[in-house]
């Protein structure tokens, strides 16, 4: 069987966000076993998994990835939307815009540390679409 | 129910090509829900979702991540197939060779701007073998 | 149908290790036609598919990485857990903790080259536990 939405995230501020609840939040009772398929339908942000205890390894993202891709390399041509665009597109691309999360039991079958982190790589990158598709 | 076929693309030049119509073509006709897959059966290129629009991105897509992943780095040992090679087993895995795309209302549920980038990390990478999966 | 399994992978050194036939070994017999979704449960090691054949491609993955995500960079704040656990996060993002391969004819359906690479980002990970789901 496959369930299907679509969600609005609400604008988020430029960085790394952990959204697993939000996520919890929006479907509907899970299968014993299945998939879930996350994808952001945006070219400037992304969506992975990382640490969902420490707020600072959020923070760390958002350095570090600023610092290996930066705002307003010289080397960009397509510079017309901003200094923050062309990092957002390769941004997105590095990190990546879909993920997909095991489901067992009824509920998401992650690591204990394991979280969902919406990327927002725009300055203001406004209110984000995500298509969640459930197999089972 | 699963639809699986291989396809074949023509040689590309080394870079980033939007390849969105072209893999919509392969493809039968598709059901009202569901998810495609795609695997590039090779390790020194790449496929991703990005900015389907102005050929600049792509553009920079290749200046900067030669830039991130340079050929010839002195770092490398695995050397013997040339400068280009070892760097385009680095991106290949950075990029990634995989994307999950959902299907809703017999289409590919895409972003207005996001389109699919094949990514050819050598120099002369020839014909490159894709396998489509569509899960409905 | 779905069919999925957790496995327990041996604490392997800090490093990028073939799996592809130890994977192999735990799945039950595979259908004609599905996918196979591998995710790693947790936020310091990673999986991708990467050249199965020379061991010196592995080397240069491991120091190429150091060297673009390096161990105890002075932007990052967490550092309580010793100076490989941040770039172990940024690396798991960077790289992926999950991946997607095809399965046609009762095979995995990976191109000649193909394997898959476990990760292993910090000096001491310990046994690892990987989810597999296969869906026909």
């Amino acid at each position: 069987m496959i369930q299907q939405t679509e969600i609005t995230l609400p604008g988020f501020r430029r960085g790394y966000h952990l959204i697993t609840s939000l996520i919890e939040k929006q479907l509907p009772p899970l299968p014993e076993q299945g998939l879930l398929h996350i994808l952001v339908k945006h070219t400037s942000a992304g969506i992975t998994l990382n640490e969902n205890a420490d707020p600072s390894v959020r923070t760390d993202f958002e350095s570090f990835i600023n610092k290996l891709i930066p705002d307003g390399d010289p080397v960009y041509i397509h510079t017309d939307e901003g200094s923050d665009d062309m990092p957002g597109h390769l941004k997105s691309s590095v990190i990546g815009a879909g993920i997909t999360i095991p489901i067992t039991g009824r509920r998401l079958n992650l690591g204990t540390w394991q979280g969902i982190y919406f990327c927002e790589f725009r300055n203001f990158g406004g209110p984000r679409r995500l298509v969640l598709t459930i197999f089972s």
